[in-house]
């Protein structure tokens, strides 16, 4: 427990940042293993409702990977794979939203609740917030079924509840103007959603350091990526498996205009304040 | 297809109903069976979008019961009853929370969408709007684990909803102080709703004909109810199974101020319509 | 009497119609002739009223035409024309303005009153909605007196009376910048308030079934009208008499941006509802 | 022509009275006579615009009693008097309409736009501004035709007009539910409209220096009356003819609510300024 | 004391004055000798008050020079001049600063409330409303010190007690990015305040004539002078002292899109109110 | 500097004194002497705009007492008292103006600005904000001269500058109804402003510890005093001198409705910071 003194210095070291980030809307990525022990949970939720408290407009997009295939495996779905690309199948996508909608994102609106804010959780298919059109893969010629590639982000919804005091809860799902529902890649919907709304910031909340020039090399941390070199990345051995689809959001969230996208620690506890509210910035920061 | 004078002679007959029903917020509650056919939820949808662009502010209570039970049989849960009561525990209640929310809620959306309305699918979690605590029944002693009794209605998302011109659609859900979930009766929670949001009516989509003094006898329904005999009704042979909750909704919605309750009978094609303009309102009205 | 499915058929069949129409202004003339019978007048208010409840904007336009006739008898004023043209002197102007302001509007105003709406009589005149100045025809070396050509017009006050909720009634008078009052054309006064007041629709009530291209030949109607047929036509011999004015009426309009402009028979009951809800439109449509 | 400095010593004068004035309703009635001389039209809408402009929110009502005999006359429709009240037949009030919001209250809309103002010429009938019903005289028993005694104001259009910086005018004819149209005391009606718009005076234009103690002697004015004063000058020999409504409707005003209610010697030039801006007002008030 | 029908008379004639300056924002300097007899004082504020009833938005600058060579004489600070420029070190600053916000800027508003008026008295150092820098005169090689030069104006905070009712009276103080205060001349910061505030009208009350072309020649007054003339005068004989500055100000404010600016002779009674309501303008006009 | 884990360690323990003191006012006495050292005066600003960045509404109330008395003595104004109590004769009166409005204020208004707030420094006379009336002592017969009493307080002006985003700086002088200007107590004045904002803290930062039992004992200090306590400590030895003021501002504060009047220590670093967020608070508090 920190001293008054120290407690005051903290605060004035802040005020800068405070100053800052004022008004900013950021979106805030979070992955379904940062959210494996509530305690992580909780955690995330208490910075969440600190930065709208200081004034800060936070939207959250989730994923929900290891809770979907525990469930597949629990219902006798076998995954199949093409190329290394998932096939989903119409029963996939109903364990997908399922877990994605009921289940994850409201443990969030908990969390946030018990943290002292006001979320509302959501997917992309409420309010036509995310229009999506199925994915074609030219290199491959299997289905790869409802696997959705987002052609339109309308963001009213989240602006109105913003604007009303709430916290938005996004879960990665679309549809399409047929009313097929679509499974979408949680990075790149948050990139999206983050350009769509004029964001400030997109945080990508990771399990690993961030981009790693060598991969097996911990030192090879890349602090600062300009698009020319996130796109060199993307077709390099270095970016590879759940990396891609994280620089990609970033990539797209940047080339729309959002200011800085950045790939964090988010096993470093409270790794989102230490993001915003300190120089010791940890990860990967990829700008225009 | 109806003649120009017929389709005029019509609107004509209507208006004294529009003007009526006009800026009123009305709770439609709509029951897991009653959208098993994909046509049913078409049709719903399509009625209730007609509503809004008549002026109407619905909002939407649904089920979702039948696919409940798909799910757990899946899964391999096996049901338990305790004096006729489902202990729900905490597996059971993941499995509810996942459909109603994940599965349910999501298809009404996009019907109501592919009518042409916009629409925001959320829970008794989201917004505060349903705080619930442990239903204890003084007659057993048995722990029926996650089944909530609603002790606080926060309409405010509701309202900021219907505001910006969505229509609201509602899993019955609902969390604690604490941040437990609790799955609640969706008749209870629509009535309940239509009350703090002063509703002038709630409108229950069933599949039955209405409240018949006689169970097996057709002939035997009550067009109307007054509160007293609905009440009076509650411990008589006639209301039983799932009428009570039912009954239950429309007494707490009108004793709390809503004007009408009705019970629809939802197998008729457009009931809603039909209820709500023309004289042959069909089913059961609990007025006080 | 429609029965309960039908009623709801029909309301799902106007739906479309409906959506299309919300939110859009519309400015419907209907003629003196067409507002002697009581019942003719009762029907077109409560058609009007009915469109607002559906979220149309209207404002009504009228003439007045066999009325004045009959006072100018009445007073001993004889009729002077020129090349076809009325002369109006000070007194025929008088009569005009007490006929058209104090009975016809005030005759209307109330029909929709009686029908549910609430409605403002005013002319022209009134919030220096018609600027005009005294129409010279060339081709004609004789002072036709107070006949105005309307040069300016200023909806200010008509967009107020709408977004107050208010059915504005406006009779074809205007005045100068000196203060000298006219007569002007209700057909082209509606044309130019239509493209001032940005409406989707100008409807013209007639009392002929549309423009025929052969006046005697009920068969020739021309369903739809360019706006280069449009002025064909009025240099041909199809378009004489009364018929010239709505012509050039729904040619300024659609000139100015209107998108469609109506002369519909206003003979037919509820001429307005079957040109609005049904495919059977009745009439002559210009556009561009 | 006044010097630049008596200019300033009089702006300086009338601070005072500005001040109290500002933002407040004056209700102004002026009779038919006072607007015969297009010169005292023309400066009394000078006032009214100038009042406007110095913060006052004034509304217009008049009467137009001599022109509605001329055209009664000219029609040969003729008058019937029953104790010495008029019996406004159909016809008779088809011409009172006519001439009052036809002629007399367009003759004031453009009075006031030509000094500068902008106004809206309207009735009691539009906005259902005024609901009256058949007055019955329990002293005759002869039916006295479409004369009306006022039960109802509804005056938000007027509220709706002055926010929108309009001058409202309004001329003396209300309607009943069913539709049919009254012709109303203009006196009685500048009364009950000024109480209901809350304003803080009402000033009626007369031809008469005020109300005289002895009608025959200009020196028996009573320049203040307390509403029981103005009560006992009702039954006593001092008030009759045309004086008895004008002090009845400033009766009615004061009672309601109204500050103060004038009569005021409209032959006087600008006869409203010096009310209202010296202290040489001419004229009798009525105060509680 | 005026007559009632002059003073109705002249309320008419200044209708077209009023109309023209309703709603117009108005900057008027007034320097420290003009409001050194505390008549003068109540005349300029009962001026200004008449002014804001009148629809005028007035903000007020002032000087004060008097006052502070009496207490700068009174606390031993001796007045260095530099080539006719004083030098401001910090002790003659504070004086400035305490004199003019202190005591001038109070005793106006003081007086302006006790006209009626409602007003707040502030300086370029609040709200940031006057940014300046050192003033660097290339011709002089010593340091003036503490005397600004305006670069950047904000007048946010103006807009803002202006939108509230307020009567801003504004002492000529400026502080720079680092928090230096600095003195600032008061015409000059009057031609920027009103350029920025978009004033119509910018009125610098002097206690000369105006312009005179001969200094010697009191009728050598210029009534107008161009852009062009004002920056010709600048170098002339005939504009020298105090009049440089003010010539100045006009010229920065017309320069920057003001209308007009005024130089009045304050010395006579009432005059803002005889510039702005008469024909009699006394003064100089400087126009684009 | 703290490092990054501190960091985020810090801000969280903060938070629930965030969400407590979000939107409220606070009225924040500084006294001249603890604005002495241009260091404390930094300090003090930070504090405050990063309150006002956490979303508190402060309102700074000053004093400036040393700094007067420097330039009453070097003006050669002789300070007289009579029993204790200055006598302020209109010179006095001038230089307290002076020196708290000029001087005091402006310093503490750039100083906010070099925060990086926005402020506005005004006094008690302005916007009509303190009217006092001339204090009277029974206890003595020697005219006490320009010191005032607060009768009123009229908070608009405050409401408006805060709701605009401003720090208001208030001066302690008032003015009475006639236009004299008066000294008044900046403790008593904070107490009174507070109560009328409806603030919910008056905090006064003091250069002792606080109420202290016994004078002469730093561990004789009061934690917490009730009304009565406060009452009873005014009329016992332990208050005297400057201490009796500081407690009768707490106590009118707390009488009229604010929750916390606080004694603070400034000496303190950061002491509003350390007192407002964490559980370590100095010196005394009032409490109903």
């Amino acid at each position: 427990m920190a001293s008054a003194p120290q407690i005051a210095e903290v605060l004035l070291e802040v005020l800068p940042y405070i100053e800052r980030h004022r008004e900013q809307t950021f979106v805030i990525k979070i992955g379904g293993s940062a959210m494996s022990k509530s305690d992580c949970l909780a955690n995330f939720a208490t910075d969440v409702v600190l930065l709208q408290h200081l004034g800060v407009k936070p939207v959250v997009v989730h994923g929900g990977g290891p809770e979907i295939s525990g469930y597949m495996d629990r219902l006798g779905i076998e995954p199949r794979f093409v190329d290394g690309l998932r096939v989903t199948d119409e029963e996939t996508l109903c364990v997908a939203q399922m877990v994605l909608i009921g289940l994850t994102g409201k443990r969030i609106v908990t969390a946030l609740h018990q943290a002292g804010g006001r979320a509302v959780g959501l997917s992309g298919i409420d309010g036509g917030l995310l229009v999506a059109e199925k994915l074609r893969k030219d290199s491959c010629d299997v289905d790869l079924g409802c696997v959705g590639d987002v052609t339109e982000v309308n963001p009213a919804v989240l602006h109105q509840l913003l604007a009303d005091g709430y916290l938005p809860v996004v879960a990665p799902l679309a549809a399409d103007r047929e009313g097929n529902h679509y499974n979408v890649n949680a990075d790149h919907a948050a990139g999206q959603i983050a350009a769509e709304l004029g964001a400030a910031k997109m945080l990508n909340l990771t399990d690993v350091k961030g981009f790693l020039r060598d991969p097996q090399d911990p030192a090879s941390l890349v602090s600062v990526l300009t698009l020319d070199e996130a796109k060199a990345a993307l077709v390099s051995d270095s970016a590879s498996g759940g990396m891609l689809p994280k620089i990609e959001g970033c990539l797209r969230a940047v080339e729309m205009g959002v200011e800085r996208a950045h790939l964090v620690d988010g096993r470093v506890p409270h790794a989102l304040l230490i993001e915003l509210f300190t120089d010791g910035g940890c990860g990967t920061m990829v700008v225009r």
